[in-house]
Order: structure tokens, then C-alpha cells, then sequence
């Protein structure tokens, strides 16, 4: 609500005047993510001296919050101690997040100075293959017993240490640490001080493997709208729990993915601008490249009807409108199924459903644009003549459809063989759809028009 | 964990037999997600007999789960206290949901059958412009009082009606409603019995407007790490709160129409399967015919220059190549700014930074391009001269370039006018950047061949 931030002149001002109180009250006053925002832009030695005077758990928050340059300085800048204390107060999600990222020496420096157990764990949590559910767990989770009560439960989490740290979902597991219920903290504090943990546990467990990957249990997570959803192992043992903020940066990497293998580009994981302009080359020009190469086939079909070019007039003049056409018409379609496969909407036993549906369409849209093509043709240009148009146009509606054909199926057949069909989508098609067009063209144009 | 679900014919089975205490087990047992797909699936008649036997709220929680189709259904089968009651064991945000979806018949017989007081609610909420943070937010919010005691304060929740529907935050608002303090259920939980909610309430509120966009919302909960978010109205008083599962869905929402709209596809809000054929093809075929109106400029080129490729041999036979190449490199531009833009990774202030990686990113594609077409033409299409090859190969080279940086920039424009940057990107970009193709092209090969 206050939109008086503080500015980060302010903040230098007090560090350099080395008013303690008030910095300690600004950190208190105002959201921690804005004041990361500032501690961001801090010299090194003013972070340290900031971290200094504030209490662990915030110094650890802010830790989270920081690019992962700013991390790597910190690490260095810290003591072995220090580096104890912040792994004490991360959570374990946010661990991985930031050592994931660091260079082999940094990583070293931090396991050297972790306790066994922290080392330990920080290892395990590491060799979760990346994107896995285990790779995005967080470990602090809460354990109830089936036979407490509600009383004796909330007793009991009062007392642990950094219990503000942990997620707000327990977890119920019987003598062989089997998840066998779970319970949100919400139903805890409004049951009854007697009642049995056992009583009013939910047992239709929605659950994850360790090595599922992450994006089922973005997909669990809102199909069954819950906000922590637990990770088992192999064994059904709870190891962890991902939590629906770590779903929402999944969610987001998976769409940009999506999006960018449908315009050509090879994925990346970091923003645009951090991004270095060698990494982004190689990012776009090998589909570049390839769809280059694919266009030899478009070329020599040209070469193979290069005659009736240039016999019939103006037959080369619709080459482009008719490749456009077919292109759009085709991208349309595939990036439609493409969008429904990944959120689930349609699946593979749909497959005729789809082509009924998509067989009506396409033929609403050749007509259409058939018909509209012939009027701009005999409109904007005249010196075309009719005999031509009507060619023209029955290749705008067959190609139209074609496309629209071969834009649908793509997508569901790269699902079936267990290719990725967002790379289906769009400049594929294009290339693919232009070679059609093309036939259809020059095929109608050598029987109708020589 | 229980993979072993309930069949359709099972349920069918019970219904038949009246086996109403298996019934309710199953509905406890299983999850009410995989219940209502089922329910989904059922006869009309069936699906009133289930819903007598259950609690009214596990009847509205299944109602919130089902599509419009058969929502619409059951509202024309109930009776007037069936309608009050769905009303009032539904979340507020479901209720709008559904309402926003209804035939007007539907929406009346819902309105004429609401208590007074529901149907004032009802009335209010659906007067927020769709997609505002009022349309999404959800009013069973729990207020608590500031000098109240925190074993008072879970004394008194647990006493209010339907309190298991309510949310995870609880707000605490001033002597004038107006919005102090937010508490989440697990801080209220892990608190000391006698602290006060004053002393352990956050006060660095992070809140929204009724009328805010709820893309702001979305922004707002991804960037603080935060469950949910408190509206507030023009006043500052507390109108409801936001959840993140509404924020995925608007998250999902979104980017499907920045998706659509990538591809030239006028944004739907229905899933794939559920919308018709007619309006699919309204959908698609308004940009199909823009984009064809389009294609009348590059008509025109190659009618201009129909002497030349009359003249020069081979010359048309590029250009399927050429036009496919600005498009894709292009559209690699425009897509990656876009969804930046979207992201909030970059902003219009970062033009010139952004300017100066495409234009090193152009070049190095640019001329890795040419040189590779160079030898694709020599190695695969032998009969064409070396002359021309190399007019087509810097012909790739300065398309790759201009149309790279077209691309980027145009997604800038967009956003700096106001307008929605997805709609520049892809098949417009593409018509756009082929023009100029044809353009460099026919104007190298006047210069260069004849």
C-alpha cells in the first residue's frame, strides 16, 4: 500500500552514517523483496556490513533474492561461519537454486564449510537430475504423528526451531516414514484441541516421485488446486514437498520453452538480457540453418515448372501471397494443438475429433479466403486475367485446407512417437506447408492454364 | 498414491443400486477432483440423486469442478432451496465464474432464487469489468481484530460458519475497514497464545484494486513470493483477496492468448474440445484474410518486376527460400522480445541494449547464413550461375539483418503505443519482412544481373 519505497541513495546514507537502528527498522518496515531490490545494487562491502546487524533468517531471505553474480561475490566475501549460518536459514529449494548455478570453486567453498549433515543433504538434493521434482523440492517440511492431538501437535511445532521456515502442509508417515496423510496447517487451527491428528488427516494423497519430472507436478498441482503437493522416493518415503511458488517459475520456464521452439529458437533458460550474443547465435541460427536447407526442396520444385514460369504470365506473382497463406493457415492450426496438448485439453485418443473438427474449419476458411482472394485480384490488379484468378484462388482454398490438415496432425504425431510437438509447430510447418503449396500451384496451373 | 480410481460404471453400478452408504465412502475416500470428472459423466437424473445424498459442501465443491455445459443443466434442474444452498456453500469466485458463463435465463433463475443478500453480492461482483482483480477475487476472507489475543482469535475462527471454506490469510482492518494488516493461518498458528494480532501482523501490505488488471495481481504474486494477495477498492477498504490458484489459471490464461495471438489467432477463453467449429473459424480466418489483403504489396513487387524475372533465369526460383528465411529470422527476433516484454525481463527503456545485441546477433546470423547458402546453391542446384548465387546469398545476409531487426523492434513500438506486442509478432513480422525480402532482392539482382 505505502509507495514511499525507500530510495537506494537513503539506504547508502545510512550505511556510510552507520545508523544501525534505522536500517534495522527499514528492513523491518518494508517488503523484503523490494529491499533486496536495493541491497542488489550495494557495494560488496556495504551488503556485508548490511547482513551484519540484520537477523539470520532475513540476511538468508534476502540471500534468495539476489542475481546469482551478487550470490557468487557474497559466497566469496563470506566467512566459514557466515556461510554456515546462511545454510542453516535458506530453505533447501533455494540452495540448490543458487549452487546449481555456481562455478565448481564456489560450490567447493560451500561444502567445505557446510556441517556433515548440511554437506550431506545439499549433496543428495545436487543429484537430482535437473528439472526432476527432486531438483525443486523444498525438505522443510513438517512431520505430525497420527496418534497426537490437534493441542499436543500445535505444542509441539511451537517449539521447533525455524518453524516460521516451513511450509505450510504436514505430513503424516507411519513407523516406516510412509507418507500415509497430509494436513494443512488451516485445518489444524480451526479442529478441535482433542481431536486426533489420524481423525482429520487427508488420505487421498496426491504425490510425486523424486524423479518425476517437474512439470507433473505443475500439472497435479493445479488440476487438483492444491498449494504443496509431497515428493516420495522410490520406497514411497516422503523426501520433500514443492510448494505452488516453485510451480509458478516452473510453469513460466516451460511456456517460454514452448514459445521459443515454436519460433525456431533452441531453449534457453536465462532472461534476454543476461544472455550473451555468441550463446543467442547459436540459440537461433542452427534452425535457422536447417530450415534453409529445407528450402532447397521448395527451390527445385521451382527449377523442376522454371518453363511455365515464364511462359504464363504473372504466374510467379502469387508465389508469395499463396506460400504466406498457406503458412499462417498451417501455424494457425499446429499452435492451437500444440497449446491444448501442453495444457492437457486435448489428448492423443482425441485425434479424430480433432480432424472432424478441423476438416469443417479449414473449409469454412479455403472458401472464404478463396473467394476473397478472386475479388482482390480482379480489384488491385487488373492486368491479371480471370482465367489465372480462378487458378489462383482454387489454390488458395485447396492449399488453405491442406495446410490447416497437416498443421493439426503434426503436433499429435510428434506426441506419439514422444518428440516434443511444439517443435512441430510453426517454421516446421511453414517450410513444409510451402512445398504443398507449391505442388498444388503449378500442378493446377500446368493443366488449366498452358 | 491410489492409482486404483473408481470407473464410470462402478459409480453407475451404485447409483443403480441405490447403494447410498457406498455412495458417501467414495466420495470421502477419493479425491473430489477425479469424483467430479466422473460426476461430469453421469445422466442428469443420476448426478441430483448423488447430490442429495452428499454434504452441501462437497455437492457445491463437485459443482465448481464441472463444465458450463452440464453446470447449466443442473441450475435449470434445481429447485429454488437447491439453487440457495449451492449459492451458499459455493466460494465467491466460483460463483462469478460460472455466472460470467450462463445464458441470461440461467443467470435470472440463479438471481431470483439468492437470498436478498447473496443476490446483492452476486450483483456486485459480476459488475467488475471482466479480467479486473474484483472479477477473480474471492470474498471469504476472515478479518481478525487488532487487540485481539492470538488464543482468542482461533477461539472465535473456529467458531464461525464455513470457516473451512475461508482462506489462507486473514486481514485485520482499522475502525474503518480500511486494511491495516495481513496474518497468514500458520504465523497465527506458531504464535504464543497471549501475543496480540497487532504485534505479530505484517504491515508492509502488498495489495491490489478492484479494478486493477489481473495480469497485475499475477505480476505481484509471482515477484513477492506470496499466496495470496488482499483487494482493496477506491476507499482502501478490504473487498476480497486473490489466491494463486487463480493466479495460475490467469497465468495460463494469458499466455494461451499471447500464444494465439503469436500466430495470428484472435484470443478464445474456451479449451480446445469446447469451442465450435464457426467460432474457431471466426477465430482464424479475420487475420488469414488481413494477412492475404496483405500479400497484395508483394504482388505488386513481383508484378513490377516481372520483366526481370522473365529475363533472368533462375531468378524466381529463391524466393521461397528468401521470403522463409526474413521470416524466420524475424520471427525469432520478435517472439523472443515479446515474451521478454511479457516476462517484464526487459522494458522499453532497454531499447538501446537491446538494439545493440540483435544487431551483433543479425550479423553473425546474417553471415553465417549467406556464406552456408552460397555453398547449398553450388553443391545442390548446380545449374544456376555464380553470379547469381552470390546476388541471393548477400540477398540472405541483409534480409537475415534487417529482418532481425524489424522484428525486434516493432514488439517495442507496440508496447510504446499501447497496443498488445504479441499481435506484432509472428505472421505480421512475417508479410512485413517479406516485402522488404523481395524488395533488397529484385533490387540487388536489377543492379547486379542485367
Amino acid at each position: 500500500m505505502d509507495n514511499n519505497k525507500v530510495t537506494i541513495e537513503e539506504l547508502q546514507a545510512l550505511i556510510q552514517s552507520k545508523d544501525v537502528r534505522r536500517i534495522r527498522e527499514l528492513f523491518d518496515e518494508y517488503n523484503i523483496v523490494d529491499m533486496s531490490d536495493l541491497v542488489e545494487q550495494l557495494q560488496i562491502e556495504d551488503v556485508l556490513f548490511v547482513f551484519k546487524m540484520l537477523k539470520k533468517n532475513v540476511t538468508a531471505e534476502i540471500f534468495s533474492y539476489l542475481t546469482y553474480d551478487k550470490q557468487e561475490e557474497l559466497i566469496e566475501a563470506f566467512t566459514g561461519p557466515e556461510i554456515q549460518s546462511m545454510l542453516d536459514n535458506l530453505y533447501s529449494d533455494d540452495i540448490v537454486d543458487f549452487m546449481e548455478e555456481m562455478p565448481a570453486n564456489v560450490v567447493k567453498r560451500v561444502l567445505q564449510n557446510a556441517k556433515p549433515n548440511q554437506r550431506a543433504e545439499i549433496n543428495k538434493l545436487l543429484n537430482y537430475r535437473e528439472d526432476s521434482c527432486g531438483s525443486i523440492m523444498n525438505t522443510n517440511y513438517i512431520t505430525l504423528k497420527r496418534y497426537e492431538s490437534v493441542l499436543e501437535s500445535i505444542q509441539r511445532l511451537r517449539k521447533l526451531k525455524n518453524i516460521d521456515r516451513a511450509l505450510g502442509y504436514a505430513y503424516i508417515t507411519d513407523s516406516k516414514r510412509q507418507l500415509i496423510g497430509s494436513l494443512s496447517l488451516k485445518q489444524l487451527l480451526y479442529a478441535e484441541d482433542n481431536e486426533l491428528i489420524e481423525d482429520i488427516m487427508d488420505t487421498d494423497l496426491i504425490v510425486v516421485k523424486t524423479d518425476d519430472d517437474q512439470e507433473k507436478a505443475a500439472q497435479l498441482i493445479r488440476k487438483y488446486d492444491i498449494s504443496t503437493i509431497p515428493v516420495v522416493n522410490d520406497e514411497g518415503k516422503i523426501a520433500g514437498a514443492i510448494t505452488y511458488d516453485d510451480i509458478l517459475d516452473v510453469m513460466e520456464e516451460e511456456t517460454t520453452e514452448d514459445i521459443h521452439k515454436m519460433s525456431a529458437i533452441t531453449p534457453t533458460d536465462k532472461p534476454y538480457l543476461e544472455t550473451g550474443v555468441f550463446a543467442m547465435y547459436k540459440h537461433r541460427i542452427v534452425w535457422l540453418l536447417v530450415l534453409m536447407i529445407g528450402a532447397t526442396f521448395t527451390g527445385n520444385i521451382l527449377l523442376i515448372f522454371e518453363d511455365h514460369l515464364k511462359t504464363v504470365a504473372y504466374l510467379s506473382v502469387f508465389i508469395p501471397m499463396l506460400m504466406d497463406a498457406a503458412g499462417n493457415a498451417g501455424n494457425q492450426s499446429s499452435t492451437m494443438i500444440t497449446r491444448a496438448l501442453a495444457l492437457g485439453e486435448v489428448h492423443l485418443t482425441d485425434m479424430l475429433k480433432i480432424w472432424f473438427k478441423e476438416i469443417r474449419v479449414a473449409f469454412l476458411c479455403g472458401l472464404t479466403m478463396g473467394i476473397v482472394n478472386f475479388f482482390r485480384v480482379i480489384i488491385f490488379m487488373g492486368m491479371v486475367d480471370v482465367q489465372t484468378s480462378i487458378v489462383v484462388s482454387v489454390t488458395v482454398m485447396c492449399t488453405v485446407m491442406v495446410a490447416k490438415l497437416i498443421g493439426c496432425t503434426l503436433p499429435m504425431v510428434a506426441e506419439k512417437l514422444g518428440f516434443d510437438p511444439a517443435v512441430m509447430a510453426g517454421p516446421l510447418i511453414t517450410t513444409l506447408v510451402d512445398v504443398v503449396a507449391l505442388l498444388i500451384y503449378l500442378g493446377l496451373a500446368s493443366v488449366f492454364l498452358l
